[in-house]
């Protein structure tokens, strides 16, 4: 085991823990789906992606429970949690990606699913890529306890639901080309971006069973990062290319949608990117964790990736 | 308590179990979500539909637990089920009638969600709707047990999903010109219709906590009724207005698609409805529990009703 003293690699802690995420997605996304419905759905989730959220779960379910605590059975609880709020997350993208919504064609640089598959498939792989992220989340013959999977599911349908992910796209949709005040934009990433990021944290932490003071230091981790990952979002779309972003850039602009830099300009958006990813160190700091390392490390690329 | 020897009045159930769901999901549905698209998810449940899976549930719960057992704790579990399960119902229904998939633009004699709300907002209403169910499922604050809440969310998930519902949508969108056997008819309805409504047999099930002989016995009579409402979903189609359906009539045969009639012809499909019918009573009778009046008389509503 590496002291929590000595600097993390980050890439190579990535590295390691991306394998285990991406052998575990290509095994399980698809299977026993109607060929059609399958491939769209591994088209959707495979192949692609900072797999930022699963890398979250598995940092904050490590940092709880440091080492010695481990055990197989919450390993794999954790390993399933990570690919359910990935799935969410890529459900969420193919229905954004349609055009009733954002009309977008381009992915990770590839076509986009409807654009691959067509749009009904793309509806029904969105509808059954939620549905099995709550599959994965409550096997039978497993020993991951009941109240460990209860738990998960109540997380994730919060933050994929009404008060969280869906509710945030609500209030995004409803916003085009209205003037927000700093406090609704906020609230509307807080929904939209930050429930499933802060989500992946707490899935993680429980994993790990956290409780107590532990537990809050996380979830004020999440909630920072989470606002964080959507004001450097915000900046990306302005400053970024589309090659780099792997996605059509300068769409909020052009599509009049109220942002960060549209609101407090380019300069005072990015020191509000740097003030949250100190606040999430800060939170991180009085958990009272042996080794947040990894925590620290993934709030750091988030506010510092160029795509 | 009434004698199950007695005959039982289904339409006086109905309304009283009919009631409390009404309730339910009217308290329920929308409460925190962002205006806009609480509206439309409430549009898109209250006041409509059969709520045949939900009086499913709560017959199934009541069939096992048979009075005396009942508990406040097992019928409120209940009840989030039997809500649980309309939300998923309509849900597909929302999504199913966007015009990317069936481009339907009545429901129920009103204007479908994405007429009345516009596409985008009727695909996140959808979405959060999924999520939604799983929310109810896992309530914090609760006396239901970890255990509980766990199997309901497997049981919902398995049945909404790839192997399931969405999975027997997928086929359905395959299958529009092409003809199918009567075993790949049976299978693609087996997912897209029977497994919810045998999932909601089961999900009352688990509330009452059946087990062994009766659980098989419910899992047996849930698959023949689930199989008898497709065949007589593509009975009325041929045979009933779109005034007495409350959704378009004749769609299924304009759509060329393979359908109970198309297959073996009114008069067989009829009878196979029947059959069914029967299969499910075999089921009931052989299930070893005391009163299951109000599950015969769901599965004959089921084959008997005019839309």
């Amino acid at each position: 085991m590496t002291s929590a003293s000595q600097p993390l690699d980050i890439n190579l802690w990535s590295q390691n823990h991306l394998a285990r995420v991406e052998q575990a997605l290509s095994q399980w996304v698809g299977d026993g789906a109607p060929a059609g419905l399958g491939d769209a759905m591994r088209y959707a989730v495979l192949d692609g992606g900072k797999r930022l959220r699963p890398l979250l779960v598995l940092a904050a379910y490590e940092a709880v429970c440091s080492g010695a605590s481990a055990s197989a059975v919450y390993e794999d609880a954790a390993l399933r949690a990570a690919c359910a709020v990935e799935l969410i997350h890529a459900y969420s993208l193919v229905h954004d990606d349609m055009p009733c919504m954002d009309n977008d064609v381009l992915r990770r640089g590839k076509p986009t699913v409807h654009v691959q598959f067509g749009e009904a498939q793309a509806l029904l792989a969105g509808d059954a890529l939620q549905a099995f992220a709550f599959e994965l989340l409550t096997p039978d013959n497993t020993l991951i306890p009941a109240a460990t999977q209860a738990t998960l599911c109540r997380l994730l349908a919060r933050a994929a639901g009404s008060a969280g992910m869906a509710g945030g796209q609500a209030i995004d949709l409803a916003s085009v080309g209205v003037a927000l005040t700093e406090a609704q934009l906020r609230q509307m990433h807080r929904l939209k971006t930050g429930a499933l990021l802060q989500g992946s944290v707490l899935m993680g932490a429980v994993c790990g069973h956290a409780v107590g003071a532990a537990y809050q230091a996380l979830s004020d981790y999440g909630a920072a990062m989470g606002l964080a990952f959507q004001v450097v979002d915000d900046i990306l779309d302005v400053v970024a290319d589309s090659a780099t972003l792997g996605k059509t850039a300068g769409k909020d602009a052009a599509a009049d949608k109220p942002t960060y830099v549209s609101l407090l300009g380019l300069a005072r958006a990015q020191a509000y990117a740097q003030e949250l990813l100190a606040e999430a160190h800060a939170a991180l700091a009085h958990s009272g964790l042996p080794d947040t390392r990894a925590l620290g490390a993934l709030a750091d690329m988030v506010v510092r990736r160029s795509h």
